[in-house]
């Protein structure tokens, strides 16, 4: 059985801006490997509340599962449960489960729990929501779509609560060799072993360094014996210092 | 005149797997910006030749520009020039003067030019070739679509040698203030602000530094006054220390 697919989706004008550096596509991609979960997709899109909707509606057609980051704080940006909730036809209010969370957050903490912070509780009917145990106000899944905040420390306490109900496949497994030659030397040689190797992925990502070129080459794939078959053959046809 | 709209098209396993982290995207979205070219939208997919024909074809369909990177190398692995010509339905075929700009190189470097290398002269029918002073293998101008390489500094090359090339608008500017409360305190003050300037963007930002929640405010648009009259009245409204 093919492992599950996923899409992930970033939202928020400071990264398409040049201002922030996303930081969770790259986490999360590393999280979905090690369950088994393909990552096929990634998309940044900017805090609209049209392009949420179209974007979420392609992704969940698409994909096993979408995973959203950004754009579910207290602030007149934040649209991204709207838009949500939007996409899939549904209402959004305040839930009292999630308004008992974070009424008993600021009490404990002495802080005023006001209208913005109210926003935080709003959910579209139906979903699940997904444990914050930083800053509390939770994300949640909506069938396959699993929306999460956006500030990286968040983000990842959000993933590593929501992982473990979802179901994987085999992980990808991978390893690679560094050969310090420029692409075109190895090309021919390395595309006849991958054709040897079907079941498995070869690539190639070249690098200069100190003027030299040379490439990383990754075989992948979820059976680690073949893996190394393969890795056997590649360091054979590539010696070190040849 | 609205300025020209624009996606970025990150294509390869790489990053989707987690082993690389992108730089391109972050590094062209800072370019576009000061040219006044608006990036939409962003999307990375895998070495795929269908998923990479179909993208394009969405993209170029509805923005200004489409600028790609990644995949044009001479390894088996580097599809997009075949991707992007079938997307256009247009031929490949080695092309005379990408070929001279290379075996030029190989000649100087005393390397041989064999079939891989052969491989980055091919370009599709009708495409300006974008120049590459790092390693000659040059990119392409299709259309409204961009096609560079994935190694960064290669990239960065590409960029330099394309956009002079292209028509862009206003500049998009921005300041930011930097908030040491959390966003739930600030919401509603900020959205009222933000009612009062619809021809600015307000961007809320949240962190979480050493346990204390604060936000950076981002206020963008293309009028440097509106932008100096909003942070004035931004600043009053949240005095430092207050």
């Amino acid at each position: 059985m093919p492992n599950p697919t996923a899409a992930i989706l970033i939202i928020g004008d400071e990264i398409l801006s040049g201002r922030t550096r996303d930081a969770n596509m790259h986490y999360l991609a590393g999280e979905l490997i090690r369950i088994g979960i393909d990552l096929k997709e990634a998309r940044f899109i900017a805090d609209d509340h049209a392009a949420i909707v179209a974007t979420v509606n392609d992704l969940r057609a698409r994909y096993g599962h979408v995973f959203t980051s950004g754009g579910i704080g207290p602030t007149h940006d934040d649209i991204t449960a709207e838009a949500i909730a939007a996409a899939f036809g549904l209402p959004l209010d305040v839930r009292a489960d999630a308004r008992a969370l974070l009424a008993a957050h600021y009490a404990r903490s002495g802080t005023e729990f006001n209208a913005a912070r109210l926003r935080m509780a709003r959910i579209p009917e139906g979903a699940v929501l997904i444990d914050n145990p930083v800053s509390i106000a939770p994300g949640f899944s909506l069938g396959n779509v699993h929306v999460m905040a956006g500030v990286p420390n968040i983000f990842q306490a959000m993933v590593a609560s929501l992982l473990p109900r979802l179901t994987g496949g085999r992980p990808l497994l991978s390893q690679s060799l560094r050969i310090d030659r420029g692409e075109g030397l190895i090309a021919a040689p390395l595309a006849a072993l991958a054709a040897e190797f079907p079941d498995l992925g070869f690539g190639s990502y070249p690098f200069v360094q100190n003027g030299a070129y040379g490439s990383n080459i990754v075989i992948r794939g979820t059976d680690a014996g073949r893996i190394g078959q393969a890795m056997t053959r590649l360091a054979a046809l590539f010696p070190a210092g040849a």
